[in-house]
C-alpha cells in the first residue's frame, strides 16, 4: 500500500486485515449455503449466528432482534418502507430531520407520492433538531419518527433521548427508528435502555466489508419485508445468506466494540490536534461542525476555495477528504445539510469534511495541515492575482 | 481443506481461489466509496465497470445493461416488481411456471395480494411448460412472463425461444423475464438474439462471492428500484456498491466463461458416469431430470428411502447432496417442482438433488455411489426388517 493518508472515512473505510483474513477463511471452508440440511449449511449457519450475536451483544438486544441486510441503505429502506407497510393503521405521518442522509430522504420522496405526510424538523446552526417544532408537529397520526442519530456530514448528534421523551408524552405508538451508520461502534447506542424501535447500521463504515449491513427490530415491532422468497432472516429479508460478509462484518464489529472508548478517546486527540494545528497554521476558515460532535468527523470552510479544487490538490499528495456525504458528491449541488444549518454558501463552497478512523495518526494529521496551508497559500494567491488582471 | 465430496452445487459453490485472492487484493487496495471525487472512489468504479463489461460481455449485452444487485432473489425481485410498478398501464396479467424458485412465487403471492391475476403454466413430466397453455393464457392485458430457464430442482431447461415466438405472436408488448440463476455461466444465454427484457444472474452458484448478483435489463425498458436511496446504478439500486464482492463476481464470470464449454463437457461426463454407476450398482430408483436436461443437475428417487436420512448417512462421509432446493429444504414440504411434474409421493420422498460442478471428478461419481449402494442396502435392509417384525 503507497502511504495514504486516508481522512474519509465517513465515506468508508479500510476493512481490518483480520476481517479480510477472516472472509477468506469462510469463503474456502464454510462456503455452503445456511439453508442446507447438511453440514456444510448448518456450519455456515452456526458462523451467521455468531456474528448475530455479536451485533445485538454490541446494542445490548436479543439476537433474534438482529436482521442482516445488503447495507445501510437497505436497512433505512427496510425499517422505514416495512414498519409503514405493516402499520397501515398507525397513521400517514412521519417526522424527519431536514439533515437525513440520502438512502431515507428518496424514501420520503416515494411515501409522500403514495400519500403520506412527511415533516422535517429544522436544525440549528449546531445541527441539532428544534425540539419545540418536533413537539408541535407529533400528533395521534404519527407512526413514525426517523432520526440520523449522528449526521454524517458534519457529525452532530441528536439528542434522541429527549427527543423519544417528547415522543412519549404526545403518542407512545409513533415507533422510533434510528439511522446509527455514523454511530455504530463510535458511540454506546443501547436502544432498549432508550426506548429505540430500530437502528440501521452498516458494515463497511466500522472496517468490515461492503455490501452488509444489519437492522435492529425490536420484536414487538410488525414490519415486512422488501426482499420476497425463500424466507430467510426469519422471513424478513429473503436471498441466500452473504455468510463470509456477515461474518467479516461481526469480526469488524468485536474489534471495534472491544476498543470503542480506546478509539473515541485517540480519534477525537486527533481532532483536536487538527483544529488546533489549523488554527495555528491556517487564515480565512471556518469550522461547521458543532464542538459537541462526533470526534469521527470535522466538517471546516475555507473562504474563497472550492472545495472541489482543494480535494483534488489533496489528492495529488495521496490525502483523501470529501466534499460532503459521499452519495451525493457526484451530483455538484450544494448541500441540503449546511443550508440546513443555515451556513452561508460563501462558505458551503469552500467546505470539506475530515473524518477519522483509528488507523489515522497524529503524524498524517500534521502531514495533512502542512499540505493544507502549503495548497491554500498557493490557490488563494492565484485566484488574488486572477482577480488583480481583471 | 477435508477431502469433501460436494454435489450440492446448485445450492452454493466454492468460491475459486482466484476469486477469494482478488476479493482480498481489493478490500485492501481499492477501499474506497465508488462514489466518492477522489482517486479512492475512481479506483473502485473503474474496478466495478471491470466487472460489469464482463457480465455484459458474458450476454452479449451493452454495459449500461447490466444492475449488480446483492443477488438472484434480490435480482428476481427487482426485475418483477420493478418492472411491474413501472408499467402499470400494461396490464394486470402475470405469466408463470408451476416451477419456479421460491424467490419468485413470494413476489406473485405479494402481487396477487395488490391485484394481479397470476397464472402459472403446468408442465409436463420433463418439466417442460405446456406450449398450448401458454398461448391460451396470453392475452392484451398480460403484462410479464417470467419463466425459470433452467429448473433448480430437476435442470429442466425450458424452450425459451420458442415461449417468445409465441407470445411474439400475440403480444409483443408482454415482457419476458428470464431467471437464469441455475444458467448463467453454463448455458449460453444471449438475450438480444431470441428477445429476453430481463436476465436475473447470481455470483455465488458459479463459485463467486455470496451476497452478489446482477439483473440484465433491456435499455429501452422502464424499470422501478426497490431500494432508494443515494442513486448508485444509475439510479436502480442505492447503497454503496459492494466493491469487492462485484469484483469477485466479475472474476468468477471471467474464469467460467473463458471455460464454460470445456465444463459444460466435463460435468455431463460426470453425469454419463453417475447414470451408467447408478443403473449398474443401484436397484429400485427413478430418475427424474429429463434426459436433455442441464448436465449440472441430476434429480434421482430411490424406493422406500427418506430423502433426508439418505442425505445425512451421506454427510456422514462427506458427502453434501440435497433435497431439493435449498431454499426450501428446511420446510419439510414435498417438493412443489415435482408434484407439478406429477412424480408420485412415494418417489419425491425418496428424491435427491445432486448437482455438479468443473471442481468434481470421475473418482468422486464413483465413491459417491460406492456410498450410496452400501448405505442404500443398509437402510433398505433394517426397513424391511422393521416390517417383518410389525
Amino acid at each position: 500500500m503507497r502511504n495514504e493518508i486516508f481522512l474519509d472515512n465517513s465515506s468508508t473505510t479500510r476493512p481490518y486485515d483480520e476481517v479480510i483474513d477472516f472472509m477468506g477463511f469462510i469463503s474456502k471452508e464454510v462456503y455452503g449455503n445456511p439453508s442446507s440440511l447438511h453440514r456444510k449449511g448448518i456450519e455456515a449457519e452456526r458462523e451467521i449466528k455468531k456474528s448475530r450475536q455479536i451485533i445485538a451483544d454490541s446494542l445490548r438486544v436479543n439476537i433474534n432482534e438482529i436482521y442482516f441486510t445488503s447495507g445501510g441503505t437497505e436497512s433505512n429502506n427496510l425499517a422505514i418502507m416495512g414498519y409503514l407497510s405493516a402499520n397501515p393503521r398507525k397513521g400517514k405521518h412521519i417526522i424527519t430531520t431536514s439533515i437525513e442522509h440520502p438512502s431515507v430522504m428518496e424514501v420520503y420522496e416515494y411515501l409522500k407520492s403514495i400519500g403520506y405526510t412527511v415533516d422535517y424538523i429544522s436544525v440549528d446552526d449546531a445541527g441539532i433538531i428544534n425540539l419545540e417544532e418536533l413537539k408541535a408537529k407529533i400528533t395521534d397520526e404519527t407512526s413514525l419518527i426517523s432520526i440520523i442519530l449522528v449526521n454524517n456530514e458534519v457529525g452532530t448528534i441528536q439528542p434522541i433521548d429527549e427527543i423519544i421523551r417528547i415522543k412519549d408524552s404526545i403518542n407512545r405508538n409513533t415507533a422510533i427508528h434510528v439511522d446509527a451508520v455514523q454511530a455504530f461502534g463510535k458511540i454506546d447506542i443501547f436502544p432498549k435502555s432508550i426506548g429505540i424501535d430500530m437502528v440501521s447500521m452498516s458494515s463497511h463504515k466500522i472496517h468490515g466489508p461492503k455490501g452488509v449491513g444489519a437492522l435492529y427490530v425490536n420484536k414487538s415491532l410488525k414490519i415486512n419485508s422488501l426482499i420476497l422468497g425463500g424466507g430467510q432472516e426469519a422471513l424478513l429479508r429473503s436471498g441466500t445468506e452473504n455468510v463470509p460478509g456477515i461474518c467479516g462484518f461481526g469480526k469488524a464489529a468485536e474489534i471495534t466494540f472491544s476498543r470503542l472508548k480506546e478509539n473515541y478517546k485517540s480519534v477525537e486527540a486527533l481532532k483536536n490536534t487538527l483544529k488546533k494545528e489549523i488554527y495555528n497554521n491556517i487564515e480565512d476558515f471556518k469550522i461547521i461542525s458543532p464542538d459537541n460532535s462526533s470526534p469521527y468527523i470535522l466538517n471546516i470552510a475555507f473562504e474563497g476555495i472550492k472545495s472541489e479544487v482543494l480535494l483534488h490538490h489533496l489528492e495529488e499528495r495521496d490525502i483523501f477528504v470529501s466534499t460532503g456525504s459521499a452519495c451525493s458528491s457526484r451530483k455538484k449541488i450544494h448541500s441540503r445539510v449546511l443550508k440546513a444549518m443555515g451556513v452561508s454558501p460563501h462558505y458551503i463552497d469552500g467546505a470539506i469534511r475530515i473524518s477519522f478512523s483509528a488507523y489515522n495518526t497524529e503524524e498524517q494529521i500534521v502531514e495533512f495541515v502542512d499540505a493544507l496551508k502549503e495548497i491554500l497559500g498557493r490557490i488563494r494567491k492565484t485566484s488574488t492575482k486572477r482577480r488583480c488582471k481583471r
